[in-house]
């Protein structure tokens, strides 16, 4: 089975606690499609860049098997550019500069013989792009959505309306409670699902993920790590492996989607351990595996 | 086998965003002692009240097989008595009022006949006070010892006397982290490890609790609530449902804790969802095994 990436490629800027670096690779649907390229066999993306987006890059993104076809390289311009500092607790993070170049005029055009693949990951973009896309496909199976804090505050109408056409949303348990205006996550979350999609994920960070859906409600831990190196891109590596291995087994139930969160939250963990993609470029689904399995392991009672 | 609890013994005031209740019973004996019966046939309280403390709360904790004969009662003083109210996210409560009273001058004498008691519960007290109790028992096997930010600030050499005492601290993650001067709550828990219990637990309230020993961690979710009622005393149930499940089963080992665990886990949910000790004092063991099995049930993978 395939599964389409939309989302941002960006170079990010990022310092934390424990180090900084400088226009490392970045953006959405690159830390989705490293880490869906683990489980599903045809992942591809469809994003922009611009021309100094590098070589080095792409050749990373291809040796994951990752089609390119659908990534613009707008010459003459620049790729999307993001800079933020994370205060001491990791859980603040605080932007620094926001430059858009190519990603101002970004208009995802779904290439024709894209236009039939089942499974779809909306990686966070505005959301407006996110319906542009949603309305090109014509076979959707299962529609996963990531999106964020700034889309509820200036772009709520039109979340609203992507809600309504996705089969499960990702989000941080603030985001729920503020796109919800509930303090307590099970009512947001119960809000949320009445608000389109059938499924629903909150992302806890060290405290794990909830997945709601079918009355049923699933708790896994994060796995134990003594550092966090670097925040940025573990939520869209958690949504990389997740649809990842949604794509793999091709089936929509809770059961397969449990799994499906712990080879997320397997993803994450990876993700955090070093700076930029480093952390997921160089797996094994051995490796990812055994952190599965010990993810699972965490919380088994005899 | 028996288990011996020493603590405080309150009134409490409280106001949440869903209600206020004022002069209720609380106080950290009272809700573990309540908590621990449902699994050991013999608790046992020490602990301070004044003549006000009335019939009424005596009679439920008899009810409840407490043996109250470590129970002073102080003529023409008054009941400890707490005040404090609950931000509107249920993390942060601001303390409005302390009366000592009798707790002022409260000195743990344990009786003659208590003193061998192989299972010890320290609520949470002043850590000198948890030395002195220690200090009187001459056949301890497992000591569980709860504490708070306060004693961590005005008590912190006390604390740590107390720590190398111990088989097992209860804290707060907020707390670990101001115990070791730590950041991440992986390596808070190992230092605190390394200051003296084999076993610790870090309560991370509506997202569960972990435990660490053995060179093990388990994860533990909180059962998903949609209204908390009243926080108070959650922690004190958590440690009334473990240690006195461990008390039940007599084996101290990193299995039996798990269990523990998740009876602890299913007290102190059932203590939020009502003002007071109302939450815990009308269970039935059935009623806490569902529970409990409900939140082995929310982490399972097949």
């Amino acid at each position: 089975m395939s599964l389409l990436v939309v989302g941002s490629v960006a170079f990010d800027s990022v310092e934390t606690p424990e180090a900084k670096i400088e226009k490392a690779l970045g953006g959405s649907a690159t830390y989705c499609s490293v880490a869906a390229s683990y489980f599903a066999n045809d992942v591809k993306i469809v994003g922009v860049v611009g021309d100094d987006f590098g070589e080095k890059n792409i050749e990373m993104l291809k040796n994951h098997n990752v089609d390119l076809s659908g990534l613009e390289v707008v010459e003459g311009e620049k790729t999307f550019s993001y800079g933020c500092v994370y205060r001491d607790d990791m859980n603040i993070r605080d932007t620094l500069f926001t430059d858009l170049n190519v990603f101002e005029k970004f208009d995802p055009v779904i290439p024709e013989e894209m236009r039939n693949i089942p499974f779809l990951l909306l990686g966070n973009i505005m959301p407006s792009l996110q319906l542009k896309v949603i309305e090109q496909m014509t076979n959707l199976k299962f529609t996963v959505c990531d999106t964020m804090n700034l889309w509820i505050d200036i772009a709520n109408e039109d979340l609203k309306k992507v809600l309504r056409r996705i089969n499960l949303l990702v989000i941080n348990d603030s985001e729920a409670k503020m796109l919800t205006k509930e303090r307590n996550v099970i009512r947001a979350a119960k809000n949320i699902l009445a608000m389109g999609p059938e499924y629903l994920i909150i992302k806890k960070g060290e405290h794990g993920a909830l997945l709601f859906g079918e009355d049923k409600i699933f708790s896994a831990p994060a796995f134990p790590l003594e550092t966090v190196f670097d925040p940025t891109g573990a939520g869209d590596s958690f949504a990389g492996g997740f649809a990842g291995y949604m794509t793999q087994v091709g089936k929509i139930n809770f059961d397969v989607m449990k799994k499906a969160v712990i080879y997320g939250t397997s993803l994450a963990s990876f993700s955090v351990e070093k700076f930029s993609t480093k952390g997921i470029e160089n797996l094994s689904k051995e490796k990812i595996e055994n952190r599965a399995n010990q993810i699972i392991e965490l919380s088994k009672v005899e």
